[in-house]
């Protein structure tokens, strides 16, 4: 793993609390082996003034954006005493109809499915397809949740390599395919922590090779995370093109970049209703709260204003891009509202130093290389003055 | 299953939408073979005026709670843009202290643990614990999720046989429990469907067995399901006295039923500090979402007001089960917020003459019962005069 070490919970001041008794000798808890050594993921939580560390949107809700989710929440509120909806088609179509507007993709609401996240969207493909006794694949560096998915899934794990540049070599990846057999493959685009956008010409054989690559002759599951693709470049294309003619592609989303929505936890995908009824069998009953479901239709009533903040992180990011080339910095080419750049000898200096200047950027990806996400202005002013200083340090 | 089959979904109404390509013959989804012809799960979801049928709490949230509620989501709102954070440890110190409240429990928050729903704490407890190679194990008739959650983990599920009046013979149970080796035992108290809770002289032996049951020698981890703990009659004890003493034992509870929150999806668990610390390794990050954690906190400032109407549930309930033994039916005695009444030779000819007449109840359970929820007084009259009528034709 790649990541710090998460820092250890805060610690509580229990004041009145009486401490329960530590566990006896004799009790051991049935942990099972893989996880007894296991942490818990995540970034490192601190309270520094520049957070580009986990490709938040900085830009926070509009006044306007508030003030519909909490007449959204409140509406919501009045029923709460009720299961909320199971099937959420109302969703469901707001979001077919948002992707169609943002990609020209014509959906089904039975298309569409919506879970607590992204991560919870990979959590139920490989319940669904992965699992015991079958294997997922992916091409790294690459996502560092992935590993993640599959542990919790018992599903096995691969990686293959990407190249120098971070594509993908079509013909390797096809020949791993057809060697490993796997139940899913997942292909980031872009992908995080490079930024590198799938090429239909990566893509289009590895879905031709997966119509059959599965276990016992069945499909491989290919699943393009689009969690970044509102900021892909222009003629970057979206997956979404592709679904009409592959039965076994999924195409994740989310609201919590583009539409700035990480806190609100909704993440989406796109797929044959074949394979997104398949998802609703390993869903557990009343996944989506009333709460969530009509905060995220909030949200898409903002979606011009959300979406032209897009535009000026896209902006930002290509300023940010040439400022570091000119630092005489490597810099992979971006299409997501981050930027991967080095190479260090000492990345963990490097990171450190703009730490101790309030600028939390991440360590991961291979050796060497930082992640700085897009911010504002201001912040990527903060982040370039702190980085100058480090490195004349 | 006992349930009805699950209603297919709504049709939706397509409009101008293309219709996306059928899946061609040659491709065929990679679907877990244990999975194929499995349904969602779920109760029907029918347009009916009297809703008797998943145990909700018939009263909405008042005009204060919704007030609070919407200020809540309003506060969340404004930093939305910011994921979630991870512990949540402001709502896990207020349902501690509503627990030293409810039930005298002395609890730091890094004892609590909190999900979407007890649906996901269950997994959690699962993933943690069960898996390929372990066994849950319960006693039937019980709570027809349970199941469902050893599916989606891969662990084993084994069921003993609760006794003609649905208690637990606990030397059968210790004694079972020695066999099986189980990893999680499961305990629903009150039961679902029958209503039944656990008393001392049952789980007392249970959780000492349990000490070296499990895997390998460790511990079976108890799980009591307390979901309608609330509701339960003056004398029965919840087993969050027993926490100190119990370092494998886990408390589930819910603000789905006494709080009336069903739609906001919050489940949580009460256990040792080293049990819960095993959750936070196979939660997914960030799965609570800000909003929610703010929905929780709002609805618990308000627990006086929705305490009280706990107070009349109970009193609608025992007057229920008066009335249902008066009409010559057997009834099992209930510490929860629905009644398990019988026996009739055609329940589902009941089950279906209620719901012509506008009441939808629950066909669960043992053969020739049926689960009828608390409602309010006027639904419950409803009811009585539905069934008295069903009865007569």
């Amino acid at each position: 793993m790649d990541t710090p070490t998460p820092p250890t919970p805060r610690p509580i001041d229990s004041g009145a609390v009486t401490s329960p008794a530590l566990p006896e000798p004799d009790v051991r808890l049935p942990v099972r082996p893989e996880l007894a050594d296991e942490q818990p993921y995540g970034a490192p939580q601190l309270d520094v003034p520049v957070l580009l560390n986990v490709n938040e949107n900085p830009y926070p809700p509009s006044p306007a954006v508030i003030d519909s989710i909490a007449r959204a929440a409140a509406e919501a509120a009045s029923g709460l005493n009720r299961y909320p909806d199971r099937e959420f088609l109302d969703l469901r179509a707001d979001l077919a109809d948002y992707l169609l507007e943002e990609s020209g993709a014509h959906l089904a609401p039975e298309q569409v499915w919506v879970a607590n996240g992204s991560n919870e969207v990979m959590l139920h493909l490989l319940q669904a397809f992965g699992g015991p006794g079958r294997t997922a694949l992916s091409f790294a560096p690459t996502y560092s949740m992935y590993p993640e998915y599959a542990r919790d899934t018992h599903t096995a794990w691969v990686t293959g390599n990407r190249e120098q540049d971070f594509t993908i070599d079509p013909e390797r990846a096809v020949s791993l395919i057809q060697e490993v057999r796997p139940a899913v493959v997942l292909l980031p685009s872009p992908n995080n922590p490079t930024g590198t956008a799938l090429r239909p010409e990566e893509l289009n054989p590895i879905l031709a090779a997966a119509r059959t690559s599965g276990p016992d002759g069945a499909a491989s599951v290919v699943v393009v995370d689009e969690a970044y693709a509102e900021f892909r470049r222009t003629g970057t294309r979206s997956a979404l093109d592709l679904l009409a003619d592959n039965p076994h592609l999924a195409v994740t989303r989310t609201l919590s970049k583009a539409f700035g929505m990480a806190g609100a936890r909704v993440g989406y995908l796109a797929a044959s209703t074949d394979l997104v009824d398949r998802l609703r069998v390993v869903r557990l009953p009343y996944h989506l709260s009333a709460v969530t479901q009509a905060v995220a239709r909030a949200a898409l009533t903002h979606r011009a204003e959300l979406m032209a903040q897009i535009a000026s992180l896209r902006t930002e990011r290509d300023a940010l891009a040439t400022w570091l080339t000119e630092q005489g910095l490597q810099v992979v080419t971006s299409d997501a509202n981050f930027v991967l750049f080095g190479r260090f000898e000492d990345r963990n200096a490097i990171w450190q130093g703009l730490l101790d200047r309030g600028v939390l950027i991440r360590q991961t990806g291979p050796e060497g290389w930082l992640r700085v996400s897009v911010g504002t202005p201001q912040e990527m002013a903060r982040f370039r003055t702190a980085l100058g200083e480090v490195r004349q340090a």
